[in-house]
């Protein structure tokens, strides 16, 4: 059992006003969980069930967070999945801090991917490709959404997002080649990537805007074979990313 | 306006089981249906907007469907999708007639793919990439859920799929070479990728089944640059195509 307040106090960390409000967010099931747990994220309350800390254990040998006991019933009441039999946790956000190209290495850019499904699945992606940094538009998907978090897949504890004015932040990038997903660039198959870039993917429906559009250097496209109009944001950025890294 | 019947019809249809019996499915959103009334399917009823009729006089001079002119509320209460301002068809069930590799041409086969979304996120890529054929396991979601369907954006109107059992369609099969992704093959980056094949993607949670595997000639597996442990199968599925089509 919990007590009432907590239960609020957990329901309305769905909503990103109370998020920003309280500075923290949910994580849901075994995987994300674990991971979060075993991450540098500060975690405050964890609810799951006897199940998961038996087989888990070593997680909860030295608990610096609230931890309670409940049921798989009380989870699924708790949090947003339709069932649960792991655990939830509320952790702290972690603060806004920018972001840079460094060395030798790719980042991601998003301007305005609204969908948190698709954000958490571009971050996801970015993790198994070993891209370590996402520059989002301020109207990108919220990165402490549930369903981005769920997406992830753990990921979120790996990669690190900053959200910031696009425009401004390419202006301190001068030096490093731009690239940016379009309907008519460049075929990605015989673009030679460089060692390091930004790599900019556009809104659901419209793409990148016309205005960042301008500031971009190497326009490029994934060659259509058939006949379907255009590919989901998160596919086209994992084969972008998978182009790439045939060479850096 | 509709009838209580009519509606009553038309919301069955979210259920398989209803699928069957009427052999007939929805197709929602001005994408969607506008592909669907420019295909070879057999469409029954249309209910539309008159925005959207002025817009798309094109499809409806001369229909061979029931067509209901109704509002943009009456047309989100009649379907599955929170807004529509555009359409909603129901359209024959096609035969599941069996399909073949013929020439030079790859197919995708899926191995218990659950999710409707997934599924209609791999036709859409199936089709961007040229692919026409999908054999799907009889567990393999259903092509025709509305999820499905909303998901391939209009793409299940140029790729077939084919549900039958995936070892007796092998045996069949015998002299096409049969790729299967898994955590554990040859880097694809590194496969030379013949003119024509069998791409055989696995369940999201298990992969490919154990028994299926021993079917598979050519293990691949896509390269990881970071730590996250998996990647989706729909992100999967694309990145595989985008490495076959630079060959054949």
């Amino acid at each position: 059992m919990i007590s009432k307040n907590l239960l609020k106090y957990i329901h309305s960390l769905q909503l990103k006003k109370f998020r920003k409000t309280h500075n923290a967010f949910l994580v849901e099931g075994a995987k994300s969980v674990t991971e979060l747990l075993e991450s540098d994220f500060q975690v405050q309350t964890v609810l799951t069930t006897a199940d998961f800390v038996q087989k888990n254990n070593f997680l909860f040998k030295n608990p610096s967070f609230e931890c309670y006991i409940i049921t798989e019933d009380e989870l699924a009441k708790a949090g947003t999945f339709q069932t649960n039999d792991a655990a939830l946790a509320v952790a702290a956000i972690k603060p806004n801090d920018p972001v840079y190209v460094q060395g030798n290495e790719y980042v991601l850019m998003l301007d305005d991917v609204r969908d948190p499904g698709n954000l958490g699945t571009i971050i996801r992606i970015a993790d198994w490709y070993g891209i370590k940094k996402i520059i989002c538009s301020e109207q990108t998907a919220d990165w402490y959404n549930p369903k981005t978090i769920a997406a992830s897949m753990g990921s979120f504890t790996r990669v690190k997002g900053y959200y910031c004015k696009l425009d401004e932040y390419l202006k301190q990038a001068e030096s490093i080649p731009v690239y940016g997903a379009f309907l008519d660039g460049e075929n990605i198959h015989h673009v030679r990537f460089p060692e390091k870039g930004i790599v900019v993917m556009g809104n659901e429906s419209n793409g990148i805007s016309a205005e960042l559009g301008r500031k971009i250097s190497h326009k490029v496209s994934i060659p259509a074979f058939g006949k379907a109009e255009s590919l989901n944001v998160a596919i086209a950025t994992a084969v972008i990313c998978d182009n790439i890294r045939r060479f850096a």
